[in-house]
């Protein structure tokens, strides 16, 4: 692939994703939602990819958007504005939802890398991903109240799933920059590392997923956790577990997984995402 | 204002609320509630008032409903009846939700500095407010179970939304008293300070937030978290957050929070709750 | 009782419950699902029983679904199958949801004492139990994905609400083993005892259940709070918690806890479970 913001390097099964424009701290435009949204359809489409890590080039990872042109960087009227309709409510192609749609329907886990500030929509588009480390030294910031905006990107859904109510309430109400540990003690990253274990220990929890699970599986409990944690109560998840479990059950992955267990052996799962998803997938539709 | 139970003082942006029936620790009475509701009321539609404390005059935050007049205290036909109809299901002005209404739908912050015992409807009280903090060696205690009752005001919505689903039925099932470094582990407040630190850092907390962020963004960014917190999915939330960050993109505040971080100034937000929210809100109507 | 999976042994107001197929580390099996769901079904039918343990015999708590018969063990059709679809999708009397329907409606507080082991259907099945604790150097595991299975008996539900949703997916994405710190320190368990002091400490916060709350208020607690925890809003609880509220504060229960509190003595309840639930209950129907 070839972008105009973003790097795409495949090493195996794992394709690492670089927001890259360096000199501007990898600040938001427009385009590079674009290609995040079309990198992550890509990547969901491609069975060769397992995993995908998301990083920056430099010593950010994404400041925020790209108010380079003033006070009315976000004016949708105005020459260069980076006005955020495309990250939610018109993107294109990630069923109207742009980026944020792209990576919750995404089959493949999603690992942010985050080895510098990350900032407004510089943090919120890590919140869509399943695992988040840092290295030590990052800051991040919820800061919409401090511009005259509100929290984007389906944020004000994702931020308190993933660190609860509480932190989310001081984080976006104050607005103020939050270091590496209190994004560690609050749950928005599960691990600070040292900036140059960062890349190392991303790629060591996509191998653990790569080497040891099924695709079929991880996209259906990728799939399944995101989309029913918010659900009122269990009884549709029941009966979607049940039918899942049931035809898996019978099929090729079961067996292998529990031969390669009795065996001792590593695992070689038959099932592909692109032609083995179950007949009742997607079941929201 | 001149309440029977309550306290006002504005003080600048800031708005303390104490709970004031000091010989009784401030226990509760349907008067307290219907005078909380309506303090509330009144917060949300003052300019002038940025953010709400609520404390407790004396030595104690609120120690349950006042049971006083004996065995009948909870009895709707018994007289000094403090039956809790009006702080949930039939209040009068806060959108049929009493007490708990009018501070769910406010557009200010809400802070609760918690300096003495808060049992029953006096710990209750607090869930809808948006941070908790308490002085050293406070209790609390979600004792209904132990009364015969059952959580009220809510509370087994908020709860677990606080403090995580385990640690709310841990409370709620033994209904014992929880000490304030319990509390604070447990995520039901943020903070623990001396005594006579409480009111300093509930100014200062109520203060950041005044100094640097928009109202009209602090009271978009309080209603989408509480109430997409609980939503489903976060599809409903991206139409809502990008239709709000399209408005005030191109609007006063906005020009105004840019333009002051450019200029490493504070900001000075023309915007008002009163006039200026956006041309959907409330969304949810 | 006498079940062929199953030891049902009652000490006063608390029933334990005995995973019992110890030479097989308890490996669950469809009869052992068919057990539970009727051992709950009547523990919640007799007013002698105020709280549930449920237990292991031997070394293990579960290790996960019995596969001795093979790679076929998943397989419907096969011989020796623990083929699921009873445990989540077609249970004959939990409503419907086999084990899972059978806990989720028990009006009677049940607690996880983890004495060994606890893989597969061996931990999930303890996910709709309102309180964990466990053995020291007890392992757990969300294996699925590693034998082409996914998350089932609900638990794609239960445990986010539980331990959040990016301990969920760390867990379930790797399926890696859990040690008993990391458990406790994600909220699995909300203790870590010595392997010898598990059923006193179990037996310990059952007391403390027993012996100082009304059983119609728990029951309504954890009805409450496990069906309202994921609710989108807290408007239609408000209605139940107010109607409940009113309903027993003029009756026997709440006399008795409001006298008893004011005489400083242990309460003695009158009401029942089997005919004194209020008369809304269930408010869900």
């Amino acid at each position: 692939m070839s972008y105009e913001t973003l790097l795409w390097a495949q090493d195996g099964p794992v394709l690492t994703l670089t927001l890259n424009r360096p000199d501007k701290l990898n600040a938001y435009t427009a385009t590079m939602g674009a290609e995040i949204e079309d990198a992550f359809l890509r990547a969901d489409a491609d069975d060769s990819i397992r995993v995908v890590i998301v990083t920056g080039a430099g010593r950010g990872f994404c400041a925020g958007a790209d108010i380079s042109s003033g006070a009315g960087a976000f004016d949708s009227k105005a020459e260069g504005s980076v006005a955020f309709q495309d990250a939610g409510s018109s993107g294109r192609r990630g069923g109207g939802a742009g980026f944020v749609g792209a990576m919750f329907n995404c089959r493949k886990p999603i690992i942010a890398a985050i080895n510098g500030a990350a900032v407004g929509v510089g943090v919120t588009l890590t919140l869509p991903m399943d695992i988040r480390i840092c290295a030590d030294g990052v800051k991040f910031g919820f800061v919409f109240a401090r511009r005259g905006l509100v929290p984007e990107a389906g944020s004000a859904w994702f931020l308190p799933k993933l660190v609860g109510l509480p932190q989310a309430l001081r984080w976006c109400l104050s607005g103020r920059l939050i270091q590496a540990d209190e994004a560690l003690a609050g749950g928005l990253v599960s691990e600070v590392v040292a900036p140059d274990a960062l890349l190392v220990r991303a790629r060591e929890i996509a191998d653990e997923i790569a080497e040891n699970t099924a695709p079929v599986s991880i996209a259906l409990t990728r799939q399944m956790l995101w989309r029913f944690a918010g659900a009122p109560d269990p009884f549709e998840l029941l009966k979607v577990d049940g039918a899942y479990a049931f035809e898996l059950g019978g099929g090729p992955d079961v067996r292998e997984g529990v031969a390669a267990f009795l065996e001792k052996r590593a695992p070689d799962f038959p099932g592909k995402v692109s032609t083995d998803m179950p007949s009742r997938y997607p079941w929201w539709e």
